[in-house]
């Protein structure tokens, strides 16, 4: 079946993000650092992409690893979240399939929805925060999917701490853009494109 | 920053499963289907990987989709779950970030973690089958995450048919196999190789 010869699934970093964004810079403190994400899913709205944006940072440095954004309408995958994104560009960078060998921490414009919940408590980040709640994303039509109620504790849990809701004005106004322009709100079973 | 040049994340099928599985004949009804997951997990575990398997199907002819197994420590990513790799490479065959537009089905050795819940959410398939329960997977110490305890009739919520313990008795041979042998129990905080 020669279709099956389709053996290499490829995730790309759009050409964008490296004439865009200071990849260069130490960013100090969390508001600089969900600066980051939240600028990035603006630009990606900017560029026909999805309203998230998510980055990985060395906490110990303040510079990023990692950035990703909500590609799954581009890259034709629904598993391409930010967060998704996010992590497998920071463990292709560290070269693992864990990033517990360091202190990074991921930083997401919105709360992470079921799949990206998972993920992140299989990273090893160390911390997650995230900008606009999710009742936000739930607004504008996207589906959060199965989560926990307790799903933040159940991160600190498993030695990953969480801060929710910082600069979520900021986030939120993302998504609401994102809205009004008419970008597509896509779900599992009303496909786009 | 140089090593942001790493743009590209690439997931690969390994050479074997094209030599060691029948991509081309129709399999008919679900021990048959569900009988190439668990044989897909006992294989990826003789060939180094992790003890779990997943594929998709198309319901109308029985033909496989894609496959997937665990390629967490072998392809360094955290994300590379069985279902999560089926996804990926079914999308990739169907060119689409959903699976909505056909009847696709995800058999998988063992039931979803948090993660890969999320993303058979998101995939568009309109059936989940399940081998092995989650207990079976923790008993060999892989944590399944803050995963909801209604999660299955989320999915059914959201269109996707959920089936339950097929094969159990089998799945569940493949994992106390490979803890038997020794293999790896990784999780995000305690990295291996």
């Amino acid at each position: 079946m020669t279709d099956l010869a389709l053996t290499e699934v490829v995730w790309r970093q759009p050409s964008w993000i490296a004439a865009e964004v200071d990849l260069d810079a130490p960013y100090g403190g969390d508001e600089a650092k969900m600066g980051v994400a939240i600028d990035l899913a603006r630009r990606n709205v900017a560029h026909g992409g999805g309203p998230f944006g998510a980055a990985v940072f060395d906490a110990a440095t303040g510079r990023i690893v990692a950035l990703g954004a909500n590609w799954v309408v581009s890259q034709k995958s629904s598993l391409l979240h930010a967060e998704i994104a996010a992590i497998a560009f920071a463990e292709l960078r560290v070269g693992s399939h864990s990033l517990s060998g360091g202190n990074y921490e991921l930083f997401a414009s919105s709360e992470p929805c079921a799949q990206c919940l998972g993920a992140t408590a299989w990273s090893g980040v160390r911390r997650l925060v995230c900008g606009a709640p999710a009742q936000d994303a739930e607004a504008i039509g996207f589906d959060e999917g199965p989560r926990r109620t307790d799903w933040a504790a159940q991160l600190e849990a498993r030695g990953i701490a969480v801060t929710l809701g910082l600069l979520a004005a900021e986030a939120r106004q993302v998504l609401r853009t994102y809205a009004a322009r008419g970008g597509p709100i896509y779900n599992a079973f009303t496909p786009i494109g």
